[in-house]
């Protein structure tokens, strides 16, 4: 898989998330994402297409008119990746941060991405 | 699982990488891997207990007396981990810095580690 294709592929994932039209997003989905894929975040696991889109329409009725961007490069190797994205506000302004890590399948599909929240938290020592 | 037994478990996965004896190494992969567990570097990948054991020689064979330490609090949820760490010089300073994000399995032992090197990608626009 080329960095190009890679690209292609987490920007149409973006895409999906900030699909509202069922239809439109489904075909999306079925275009990222392995049919056992699976979605992870920290308020929300689901799992498979349909899961999926249901996992992304949960988070449009909790914040309407959001929608995520990608605001770091790709890091990628052997199938796993990583990269930063914002929530960004309809005013324009970027109410949350996090990054995304998954992998991806031999075909180039999203098997599993996992959503962390705000910047890694500070080492405490025992 | 609490916070302080993945604590434990990911502080042990720390000693295992830098256990230079065969035996103890062993011991301390069978507390922390799964059987089939998966450690996904950059430039290399292992999966089971005697693989990954190998997977740690190797790095000890191509930096003679560094260690791992991680270096930021262990952010959790729905069984997906990730947290920082610091290659250190026999001399203690940090010649490689970067982040590992992973999975455990249902009794709490880690399924699949990948490392990512240095910091996120900049976001460059096409």
């Amino acid at each position: 898989m080329t960095t190009h294709e890679l690209t292609q592929i987490i920007d149409l994932y973006f895409t999906a998330w900030n699909e509202l039209n069922l239809e439109r997003r489904a075909v999306l989905i079925a275009q990222v994402w392995d049919k056992e894929g699976r979605l992870i975040d920290p308020p929300l696991a689901s799992s498979g297409h349909i899961g999926i889109s249901e996992h992304i329409s949960a988070l449009h009725s909790k914040f309407p008119g959001h929608t995520f961007r990608r605001s770091s490069g790709i890091d990628s190797h052997n199938g796993q990746i990583r990269f930063a994205w914002e929530l960004m506000t309809p005013q324009g302004t970027a109410m949350l941060t996090g990054m995304d890590v998954g992998e991806l399948t031999s075909e180039g599909k999203l098997r599993r991405v996992a959503g962390f929240f705000g910047p890694l938290p500070e080492l405490t020592q025992a």
